[in-house]
C-alpha cells in the first residue's frame, strides 16, 4: 500500500492557492495575466477564478481594453469578503492580529507573558483575551471570521491538535486545540512558527513564486521552514525544519534538546548572548536575563562600529554561514530568507556577513543558484502565517460536502479543525459551496 | 512570473511512474489491485495501464476470478519489451549493466580504472567498451535498447549534459554527454550517483511507496539522495543532496571541497581510514592507498570483535549518527537507507551502531517516525538507478509528438537527451505513440 497519493484534487488545491496568491499580490488583474503568471491554462484559471468568486474571496471589478480584442474582465481580492485571525504564541508574548482577505491588519492585540507563566491554561487565557479584543475592535468584521490560525513553538501534531513538546515551557502532549475550543468558536488551525513564517513568505514574501526556499526563523529558538516544489514541506509527522537542532560543532555547547553543538546554541538569542559573554564577559552590551535588550544593544553597537559588537555579529554570522551552507548544499534552494526578531534587529549588517560566510562553506554550483535575503514582511510573520493557515483551510473547503472540511493537499499530516457545535455557525459555513 | 508550474501533465507522469513501479513490484496484477495500491481511481489506472500496454512495457496475461463479479484482467511487466542500460562511472571502476524491462540484469561488464587515469576521454573509452560488451552479450536484446543512463560523480548539469565539477578527477565543465554521443547511439541520460541510487531505492528498494526518504551513499564520496513527496528532489540547479559537504565539526578536518569538518571527511572511505589511523597508526587493518582492502579488513575485524575495528566502526557510526540526525530533524523522513559499497561492507553491525547514535542526536518526534535500514538492492544500485533514468525517459515520451522527448515532470532542470542522427533509430522511436 503506497502512502504516496497524488490526485487531481491535490493539484487543484495547490493551483487554487497559487491563483489567489497572485491576485492578492496584484489586484486588479485579468485571467490572462493570471495564466501568464502561474503557467496554468486560461481554461484552468477561469475555473479557479469562478470558484474564488463563488466563495466571495474575490470580486469582478470591471474591464480593461486589450489591444484590438474583447475587453478583458478584471478581478480583485474582495478584502471585505471575510476576516482571518492569526495568533503567535511565543515565550515572552502572545500577539494576535485580525486581517481582511487582502491580509491587511484591521486589529491587533498583545498580551505580555510574565516570567514564570508557562501553564497551558495561562497561555490559553492570554489567547482568548487577545482574540476577544481583536474581534471587539473589528466590530462588524468580527462576524465574518473564517478561521483562526495558531502558531505555538515546538513540535505540533496538527492531526490531533496537540502540542507534543514545547521545550521552553516543558510542555508534553498538551491538548492545546481542545483547550482553545473552550474559548474560541471559529475554526482553529494549529501549527508551529517555523511553518507559519515559511507560509507567510510563500504567500506574501520572498518565497512567492519560488520553487524551493528555506525560511530561517532567528529568534529565541531557531529553525528553517522548507518550501519545496512550491509547497510547504512538513515531513511524515509534521516535524520537518528543525534546522536549529542540526549539529555544526560535534560535542559543542549543550542544547536544551539534549544534544551538543546544535546550530541554535550558537545563533539563537541566548546563543548570541553567550557568544558576547565569551568574548567580553563584562561588556556593557550584555543585559543578563534580557535577550531583547542585548540584541538591540548589539545592533546599535554594530551600527557605531563598536569592535565588540562587530566581532559578535561576525562570529554569529560564521556559525549561521556554516549552518545555512548546509541547507544550500542539501536542498539547492532558490532563496534563503532570514526572518524573525533577531534577524530584523541585526538587519543588513548581519546578512552581509552571512552571505560571505555561506559562500566560504557552500559548494559553488548550489551557491550560485541561491539568493540570501532579509525578510521584507513588515509585521509579525508568525501572525500572518497563522492567518494564512486559516485562509488555506477556507480554500480547501471548496467543493466539499457542506459541513465537512478538507485535509490539506499533499500532506499526510491532516490538521484537526475544531469548531464549537453552535448551529448558527454551522449554517454560516454551509453558505459556502 | 512564477517558476512553479504544476500541470496535470506532471501529475500524469508521476502517476505513470507509480503504476509501472507497482506492476514491476508485483506481476501479474489487476487494475483493481493497482488502484488500491496507488490510491488512484480505477478510471485513471485503466488509462495509464492502456498507455503502458501501447508502449509494450506491459502485457495482458489473462484473468482472475473475482468473488461473484466479472473476471478481472491481469497485466504483467513485459520483460522483453525493451532493454535498458545503466552506467556507473566511479573513481576506481566503470560498471555497465544491461537490464530487461523487469529490471533483471541480462549482461554485465566492468572496466578497471587504473590509478592516474582521470581524463574524460579515458573514462568515455571505458564506457564505450563496456556498453559495447553488454550489447554484444545480450545479442538480439541489444536491438531493443530504449536508452542508456549514465551516473558520474560530482555536480552534473542535466540540461546541458555537462559534468560541471568532479572533485576526485578535478574535472571542470566537461561536455560528457557530447563525448559519449560520439560512441553511443542510444538516447543518453546523465546524472550523478546520489540521484541514481535514490531513484533505485524509490523504484525498487526501501523508498518505494514512501513519501519522504533519504538515501545515503557511503563510498569514497558521501551524499544523500532525497525523495520528497514521492519524487526525487533535485533542487533549483540539480545539485541537491550534498550531505557529504554539510558541516558537523566546525573547523574540523580539511575537505577537498575547501570547507572544513564536512561529514564526508569523517565517514567516506578515506575518512574512515583516517579514523583508523588516528586510533592506531600501525594497525594491520590499515592498507594505505587501498580503501577497499581497508574497509574489508575493518569489516572482518569487527566480525571477530577486534577491539580496534570495533572502535573504528563505533567512531564512524558516531559521526554518521550526528549527520543522519541532521537529516531526520530537517526532513522528517519515513526511512533512511544506507547504500553503496562501504555500507554494504560494514553491514548490519554498522547500522546497529548508527541507529543508536542517531537516537542520541535526533529529536524524539521525527526519530519515532523514521526507520534506518541497509539497502537491500543486491547489485550495483548506481547502475540500476541510471537504467531507471532511461526508463523514466522512455515513459515521458508517452503522448509526445513523434521525435520529441519530454523533460521530466516537476523539474525545472531538464535533462539533455542526446541521440546520434541515424534515421533508422529515429524511426524506431516514432513507433511509440
Amino acid at each position: 500500500m503506497s502512502s504516496v497519493k497524488r490526485t487531481s484534487r491535490d493539484i487543484r488545491t495547490a493551483n487554487r492557492y497559487e491563483v489567489l496568491r497572485q491576485i492578492i499580490a496584484k489586484s486588479p488583474t485579468s485571467r490572462q495575466e493570471l495564466a501568464a503568471a502561474t503557467g496554468l491554462s486560461l481554461a484552468t484559471v477561469a475555473t479557479l477564478v469562478g470558484e474564488l468568486l463563488d466563495l466571495r474571496m474575490i470580486t469582478e471589478v470591471g474591464f480593461e481594453d486589450s489591444a484590438g480584442g474583447r475587453p478583458r474582465g478584471l478581478v480583485a481580492v474582495n478584502a471585505s469578503g471575510g476576516a482571518l485571525i492569526g495568533v503567535d504564541i511565543a515565550e515572552t508574548y502572545v500577539h494576535v492580529e485580525l486581517f481582511d482577505l487582502a491580509l491587511n491588519v484591521l486589529a491587533r492585540a498583545e498580551e505580555n507573558v510574565r516570567p514564570g507563566e508557562s501553564l497551558p491554561e495561562q497561555m490559553v487565557g492570554h489567547v482568548a483575551a487577545a482574540v476577544g479584543s481583536v474581534v471587539a475592535q473589528a466590530g462588524t468584521e468580527g462576524a465574518r471570521v473564517l478561521g483562526v490560525g495558531v502558531s505555538v513553538p515546538g513540535q505540533v501534531d496538527r492531526a490531533t491538535g496537540i502540542s507534543e513538546y514545547a521545550p521552553n515551557w516543558d510542555w508534553h502532549d498538551v491538548p492545546l486545540l481542545d483547550l482553545l475550543t473552550e474559548h474560541i468558536a471559529y475554526p482553529l488551525y494549529l501549527d508551529n512558527p517555523l511553518r507559519a513564517v515559511a507560509v507567510a513568505e510563500l504567500w506574501f514574501g520572498a518565497a512567492r513564486g519560488r520553487g524551493d526556499a528555506a525560511v530561517i526563523t532567528l529568534g529565541t529558538g531557531v529553525g528553517a521552514g522548507l518550501v519545496l516544489d512550491g509547497g510547504l514541506h512538513r515531513g511524515v509527522s509534521n516535524s520537518a525544519g528543525e534546522w536549529g537542532h542540526t549539529t555544526i560543532v560535534l560535542d559543542g555547547r549543550l542544547c536544551h534538546c539534549g544534544n551538543h553543538g546544535c546550530v541554535e546554541t550558537y545563533v539563537g538569542a541566548p546563543g548570541i548572548m553567550l557568544n558576547l559573554r565569551e568574548l567580553s564577559p563584562r561588556s556593557t552590551l550584555l543585559h543578563p536575563e534580557d535577550q531583547t535588550a542585548t540584541i538591540a544593544a548589539l545592533a546599535r553597537g554594530a551600527a557605531r562600529h563598536d569592535p565588540v559588537a562587530v566581532k559578535v555579529v561576525r562570529d554569529t554570522a560564521r556559525y549561521l554561514g556554516a549552518g545555512i551552507a548546509d541547507l544550500v548544499n542539501l536542498f539547492n534552494p532558490e532563496v534563503v530568507v532570514l526572518s524573525s526578531w533577531v534577524a530584523a534587529a541585526l538587519g543588513e549588517p548581519l546578512v552581509a556577513e552571512v552571505r560571505e560566510a555561506v559562500a566560504r562553506h557552500a559548494l559553488p554550483r548550489p551557491m550560485a543558484a541561491t539568493e540570501i535575503v532579509l525578510s521584507q514582511i513588515p509585521s509579525d510573520p508568525a501572525c500572518l502565517g497563522a492567518a494564512t493557515f486559516a485562509l488555506e483551510g477556507a480554500l480547501q473547503s471548496v467543493g466539499q460536502k457542506p459541513g465537512t472540511r478538507a485535509a490539506p493537499a499533499a500532506s499526510r499530516s491532516r490538521p484537526a479543525v475544531r469548531r464549537r457545535g453552535r448551529p448558527e455557525e454551522r449554517e454560516r459555513l454551509r453558505e459556502h459551496p
